[in-house]
């Protein structure tokens, strides 16, 4: 079930993944047939599992509790999880990963519930690791995530808005839980505060660059691949990255900027003028130069690596850290 | 902004209410003014507290660390709030308390992230309490309070469930949060194994009594009153213990029974004929039938309080309980 990243990566942690599936299987049995198959749908429609492995290749860093760092793990997946399935229903995303949401399968009450039930279950398994510091590392991440959330809802469709702004609203959405994976497996080693904030910043700055390249994809690829249509970011009207860094370019009394106003406003929702804009978007370079962005958040990710001692786990991260640039989808 | 509700109660934790109160203002401050403005009109809608009550007083009884207790009392409050605001969104309330919903004030979307953030804010709350056992509570809690309620979505439109049926849902529902209350009291309090599970027993049966009282008031009360329509369960095709009495006394080929199913399937919504059943249910004694096996629930509470050494904290939780019975809304 669990999708290995690197061949490296998979030497270290592929048994430590397979035990933390089974863990988070037996955790999330609810003892009701027809919404453990809801479910067991969600949790194993194969994410890439990157933030457990980032925990899990950390922790192994150093001395960890075996059985506390697969909790964490399976905690910190299961958390990833439980914010999909509501951000599904906010969103209003037919598909996850090429494969329907459950938002699709069922009405969106169930859907809040089974997102409440998957957020308990990840606090049980947080407090299974009987360590304090991770359950609060765990439960400030789950609290900048939804702030994350909010501030996309509220300050996403600015144009206006700062980069430090962009970078604030994707560190809660996204960075929030590899800096809290990264964290959490440096605590669980038993490495030093010094090390352990480095390595949350080296989680921090990866998560940022995944939420980049997340956006340039949503703007580069098309449904097949990735499971929602091109441009559906601009279709909600949230600015992202290539959308500031196309805007940048655009003369400031441009047509294209006041259609732009139009687009994130709402006023405008036909499919080809958007269809049009998105083309637009990809032939400015505006992708390139979000991308260039997002490499140099991996390359400030690699620079906490240093702390690593191990330098077969070092080389590992630095992999992880690659792939997040690397993935198309 | 605390509700008082004995003397007795009163005099032992009045100023720790008010603590817990700051406290709870302070932790959900989000730093936006539109999401603070509605989060304070959540948090101070006026609850009874009893569930913090509850916690305070166990913990009061024997020799409790008073900041963590403080810090379990927020947690557990907003726990609470929280699991209001997405339930007023599953059941699209219009009022709670006699006051607007959050559901009602802003989109469901919005409602569901304000819960997610509460959720957060209670888990950071109870991770502040630096004792992994009550963050262990907090956590089983909030499994059973999800449990709850999917099996109410899924299985409380089902006449023929039996007693333990109903107990279980209303226990997961309600009896949870009163049950994790306690225990989280006494263990704060340093009481001994024996002494938390005692008391747990003491928060669980009073939580289904509580929960007896609050589907007989469903029916035995105005939209004034309780700020919901009278039979608002039997409007959503709930099966409550009072419905369930009733039901008990018909024949079995009696059409009162056929209309039953027929409304707690959905067929029939017409306002009229749910009125008239509402006035044939609490005509035929099954409020009266309902509300004494509360009253059983809330001896057996009372009879667990023997482990309470300090007579007057006893005799403020055997208080508490009565309340539970003699509440008219």
């Amino acid at each position: 079930m669990s999708t290995v990243t690197t061949r490296d990566v998979s030497d270290l942690i592929h048994s430590d993944l397979e035990e933390m599936d089974a863990r988070i299987a037996e955790t999330v049995d609810i003892g009701i047939p027809q919404v453990n198959e809801l479910v067991r749908g969600v949790i194993t429609s194969g994410g890439k599992r990157l933030r457990p492995s980032i925990l899990l290749l950390i922790g192994h860093a150093f001395q960890p509790d075996h059985r506390a760092l697969i909790d964490a793990a399976a905690g910190i997946e299961l958390l990833h999880t439980a914010s999909l399935v509501h951000d599904d229903d906010i969103d209003h995303s037919a598909l996850r990963r090429g494969r329907p949401t459950l938002s699709t399968q069922v009405s969106s009450v169930t859907a809040i519930l089974i997102g409440d039930y998957l957020f308990a279950q990840s606090a049980i398994l947080a407090a299974a690791t009987n360590d304090i510091r991770v359950v609060a590392v765990f439960a400030a991440t789950l609290a900048d995530l939804c702030k994350g959330q909010i501030r996309e809802m509220l300050e996403s469709h600015d144009l206006d808005q700062s980069f430090d702004q962009y970078e604030q609203r994707i560190y809660g959405k996204t960075g929030s839980l590899f800096a809290g994976s990264a964290e959490m497996g440096a605590i669980l080693g038993g490495a030093d505060p010094g090390t352990i904030a480095e390595l949350r910043a080296y989680g921090r700055d990866l998560g940022i660059a995944f939420q980049i390249i997340d956006d340039v994809i949503d703007l580069r690829e098309q449904t097949r691949s990735i499971g929602k249509p091109a441009g559906h970011d601009l279709r909600e009207g949230t600015v992202t990255l290539p959308i500031m860094r196309y805007l940048a370019g655009l003369p400031a009394n441009s047509p294209d900027r006041a259609l732009l106003v139009d687009i994130t406003s709402g006023d405008v929702t036909d499919d080809r003028v958007i269809d049009a804009v998105v083309g637009r978007i990809r032939a400015s370079g505006a992708l390139e130069a979000a991308a260039t962005t997002a490499r140099k958040y991996v390359e400030t990710a690699k620079g906490h690596l240093f702390v690593i001692p191990d330098s077969r786990t070092r080389h590992a991260l630095s992999q992880i850290a690659d792939l997040v640039l690397d993935r198309s989808a």
